[in-house]
């Protein structure tokens, strides 16, 4: 870390200063220049308050040199991860497709879908029994029962499942399932990262609606620094002022984040736009940038036939969408690593 | 809530849409123009989603008339909500002002500061036992310990406390805290939501990050869903594109939050600005523009003299800012009820 | 155009919202719920001003059933928009790259770059005679000297050149340039855009820094509405909260744009990013959803070897890029329409 | 200018970088760590490009000490400015509201709402001859007419008027207007604001839609580094995701405008919420927090009874407003120089 004083700075603030970096056993490297001091922090800066010292009155800037997460960063670990889901292979080349409708509903709907979207090319499929609504009078999901509908579909199906969990007390429930998503607005939930830490289960984290990437991986960090490596990390839009899609698909960061970080990054599409037939275009621009793998919503429940134009895809518009990234895949971008 | 249709629509997806509407118990009011047709909704709309519904593709856009919050908004209790923290009354005309440290570090520390904002002009005592914190290596708060510092400086200094919970297992701890702060990261946390509505202990809630001020709101219906109709609302600044403040503080939300709902409004200058310099303008401009009260960080531990310049104030510094506060009160805008 | 009117509103504003609409030339089609009144709009609203509407004390909200623009609405022109530039044709399946440096620096550096570009795969030249600098201080460019000099690599080359405008008055200068480029600090400057109206040459229009679709859309309306109908589309990132690349690539605007209007769409990922490595994967992921040309820099000054890693590429790694995109294509995506 | 290199510099690069530094006549002290190297730039760097700096395969970061305005840099201008308009003081202590409608009209229309602001307190009389609108259907303004309407009601009322400049090519009609408006999506069309720092009129610089403050400063540093020092900023909000007001009034930017620079600052409460009942606590809150003046859009068109709640205030409702703000100012912040 390298902190730059402003010109003549107050003798006792930075005496101040230097005495409190050195009670944190941090070396200190000053370089006095013609119109600039420069204070170089030798040691482990990861506990440093960037921060508090940026705002400090005889502080120009403070800058770090070296990333604040070391368990994600790609620096340390040069080799990329790969996630094994119950046998399914996810990153460095693996590339992996989630799908599954919004909310578990039925037995008879998420064990159909599941036939379905296996059939049509995923390999992991996805449902909703904890659902986080803005309004506590919206369907908040089947909850305990939600989750024993996917281990059936699971059955079924043979495909490995992956479920969002919205508190800790729940963790239990989720003993059988295969991945453990937390969604974008728990992804600064610290106490919930740091009990999944905790598993040796793969996490899926979502990006955070108004995350930078630094944030996002700090949030990985979290989880990895409790013993738990198994993080997938999932683009799913940021929230711009551009209200023409739902959110604004950042796909930039999957080349980003893949030079900083060995960890998979996957992209959902649905949700970052809002809209079906935005999908499969986002779909293969994500596939052709780098990602390591898709969360795709689909349903086939005759009740939602009306949902046409929705975030989600029937199984046949699915099957389309599935086929088309699949050719695209050899010719994608390899190189940032 | 109203639809407007796109002229010619699919005649099968209308049909499909008006069902399920109809499954759900709503009455429906077709208008038919001369290139457009709308669907009017009568009932209880509150469960209705209108994202999905907006997505479909026979619909041109979907309009609620009436807001998604029912508890806290002012058409159905137009009386403005006084919230009372153990005798000290916020709302309404009762402008409180609410300070202390950033953390609990010591007992001395706690106790100190306690009464020097109280005698400063603090008519509440605020300091963070649990640390929500970017970074796993950073410290996270003395917890249960730091609680209990902070009880010792209730009775020391007899102001009531305010202290940030992040995480449901953690709420028997704060049986005698005064008033539960929800962190902005936590806003949709809504898991803690719920369960913070089955207490009868006042909320503070912190807008999130990028919130709007409609999820704002629903986010204190979550709790106020529950019965607690004691939630004290709490602008903190929003994430924008401007990074020479922390955050932007969105001042035009106090008076625009005060006519949509008849709960209090605070405003936190410190976290907002993370610049101490400004923290006194912009309490005032807060006072001016109608908030009841203020959320100030201030320290007295001689190890942070370093501080000059950072979020936090000396006693001092507080003591001029509350003065200026008090002063400018009586000409601060009223109207907006 | 639809408005909804608040329940119960007040008899003497609505009688004036009525007579100031039918003043207006408007037919008027009223329409009572239960608790919601409708004022659909009939005739030409395109000069209706919304905002000035919507902001009415009795009014619920408004809402355009048909876009604002015309001229470049896909709806009224189905077939999409083949540009012709000087025998190059761009849209509709013609994909083109345009390529070349920041800056005019020299006969030399412009002519040599030139042939270096077209040998690596451009079809269009591109390099800056004036330059918008927020410094006043900053180099402005060779001005009427840089584009002689692109003018001379466009007959040493056979490349057609596309360079920017920044006031109506240099507008002579730019005779024989083949396309003129509206910079994203210009896209509103609208007294800019009517005189480009005027001229029958193509225009390369790019999206303001914090431009909606639909700003964007009006911008190339204020150009057709003129009578020139030769405007090209350009994405090129928008401003959002992340820092770690220089603006958010918003590529879901790819298919989107390309449902809405019948105009060629390309990208830019140099200026969008920042940063040279990025380039490649966002050219793959901008071809892979559907844009019809991009635009890279490229510069082989050896003066800026020094430049590697920033956004401009060497003619090599240019090569590598448009051979990469050029293998990606038979593969992207060609639905929306 | 301080740069700091990633560790372990490519040694090529490093030389490449210094031989190009040394060429733009810049002092150069290289400064080397343990695990970081910093070279400090002495001399005259408002010319340098830190972006491309920045960009750099071997550089880390690089920063500012010294902000790159110097004109409008309060650091070589401790004396706040005073603009002189006509024998009307603006800053320093010296509080203006300008105040009329959102364009001219007619002469009626003109000439009544500036006697009638005039009355209620406003010391100068703002109207729109050219409008800048989104829609090139929209009305564009009454253009020359209406600068001499305007004209006419200055005479008719003695207040000296403001009004917006859309292009350079109409600046000869703007001789006898006191105060030229450039308006925010013109704050970075670098050549108009070049041409203006030609003249010796107070210009009126509104901050664009999503500019930094850096970037505001640096626009009016265009203007200042042609010789006029004229210049009065005009805060009118940011667009962020937030949708319930028009913008975002970053109110914060005023006492941190005027820490930056010498030049006044005002706030234009009308235009940045969009909100007439808005207008009010915001006009309280910019006095209470330092700002030098308001603009405030005030009509008294019997035609547009119709438009309580846009915008614009009546004359009666103005004076309520500027009755309140006189009432302020003796307890609003001085601290900020």
């Amino acid at each position: 870390m390298v902190i730059i004083l402003k010109s003549n700075p107050n003798k006792k603030q930075l005496d101040n200063l230097l005495s409190w970096l050195k009670s944190m056993n941090l070396g200190i490297h000053m370089s006095e220049g013609a119109n600039t001091t420069l204070i170089g922090l030798i040691g482990d800066t990861s506990g440093v308050d960037m921060e508090l010292i940026n705002a400090l009155d005889i502080v120009e800037t403070v800058k770090r040199i070296q990333e604040p997460y070391k368990n994600a960063n790609r620096k340390f670990h040069p080799d990329s991860t790969v996630v094994d889901i119950n046998g399914v292979k996810l990153g460095d080349g693996n590339f992996q497709i989630i799908a599954g409708p919004c909310s578990v509903e039925s037995e008879e709907q998420i064990c159909q879908v599941a036939l379905a979207v296996k059939e049509a090319g995923a390999t992991l499929y996805r449902g909703g029994a904890f659902k986080p609504r803005t309004s506590p009078y919206a369907f908040q999901g089947m909850r305990e029962e939600g989750i024993n509908l996917l281990l059936e579909a699971k059955k079924v199906s043979g495909l490995p499942i992956v479920t969002e969990v919205m508190d800790i007390s729940h963790l239990p429930l989720f003993e059988n399932v295969d991945v453990i998503q937390v969604g974008a607005r728990n992804m600064q939930n610290f106490e919930l990262l740091k009990e999944l830490g905790t598993l040796k289960k793969p996490i899926l984290l979502k990006r955070g609606l108004s995350s930078t990437l630094q944030e996002f991986l700090m949030s990985a960090e979290y989880i990895m620094a409790g013993g738990n490596n198994n993080v997938i990390l999932c683009e799913r839009g940021i929230r711009t002022f551009e209200t023409s899609t739902r959110n604004t698909l950042d796909l930039a960061s999957i080349p980003l984040l893949k030079s900083l970080t060995h960890l998979p990054v996957i992209v959902d599409p649905s949700h970052a736009t809002g809209i079906a037939r935005l999908v499969k275009p986002m779909a293969l621009a994500a596939a052709a940038c780098g990602a390591d793998g898709l969360m795709i919503e689909v349903h086939n429940d005759p009740a939602h036939a009306l949902c046409d134009g929705a975030q989600s895809l029937t199984p046949e518009a699915f099957k389309d969408v599935a086929d088309a990234v699949k050719a695209i895949l050899p010719y994608s971008f390899k190189g940032a690593k």
